[in-house]
């Protein structure tokens, strides 16, 4: 994994009435979760995110269908597929995101860490890239590894 | 609508890149927040919930798929539809609750007030009628609505 993310693991209720995945806040999710939200009717070939958070952190959950996420630095990326609703990958400051390849009617469940602020965005990469080099490598101990 | 329960209506961002909705804790959401959990693969036939909560505040969202929900207290029932991602069942305090008919691989997506506490349920239901009528009765300036 690539710095400031890494997979969440959550229990699963498994019985004849069904499956249930608990997700705390502040327990198996380390932030609380001030907003929700979720994407889904994503069409073939769509390709979405394209920013970064200044201080956000988020755990994405993919409950229905499958979905890849582009998680990338200055210095390194990965591509992680998300396809277990037990699963999540939790995405820390200053770092840029695409989702795509939704499918199987995929949904998105994401929980995050603030409510929505405008300021807190980096939507082009250029500007990305420079803030983050700067981040990372003079303010490496604001990571969460 | 019976007591304690009301729907909620969230807004969606949709453009070509698919669709988005965002649930606010403490904004379009009348709660914080502290728990998220979401049920699925629940099969043909099989009904569950099958209890009250004495303080706890949910919304139940339907993000794929159908469900029924029972709510139910001593003195009405309602049987709620959810099949809409931008709509939210609120159930309040000391509601009996029962969900079924998830239909076309329905995700029943819920936000909770309150961290997993057993000795906020109330799991029987004759249980469930007295302490209700007490509380409807007696506390009557303690409902929501």
């Amino acid at each position: 994994m690539i710095r400031n993310t890494k997979m969440l693991y959550f229990p699963m209720y498994n019985d004849k009435y069904g499956k249930l995945v608990p997700v705390e806040a502040n327990g198996n999710v380390p932030f609380d979760v001030k907003r929700v939200y979720y994407i889904y009717e994503v069409m073939d070939g769509m390709r979405r995110g394209f920013h970064s958070h200044r201080d956000l952190q988020q755990a994405l959950i993919c409950i229905h269908g499958s979905v890849k996420i582009l998680v990338k630095t200055p210095f390194e990326e990965d591509v992680v597929c998300l396809n277990n609703p037990q699963e999540a990958l939790w995405i820390g400051p200053m770092v840029w995101r695409e989702m795509y390849d939704f499918e199987n009617d995929g949904v998105l469940l994401v929980l995050a860490s603030e409510h929505y602020t405008e300021d807190d965005y980096i939507r082009d990469y250029q500007s990305y890239e420079q803030e983050a080099k700067v981040f990372f490598n003079v303010k490496e101990k604001r990571t969460y590894k």
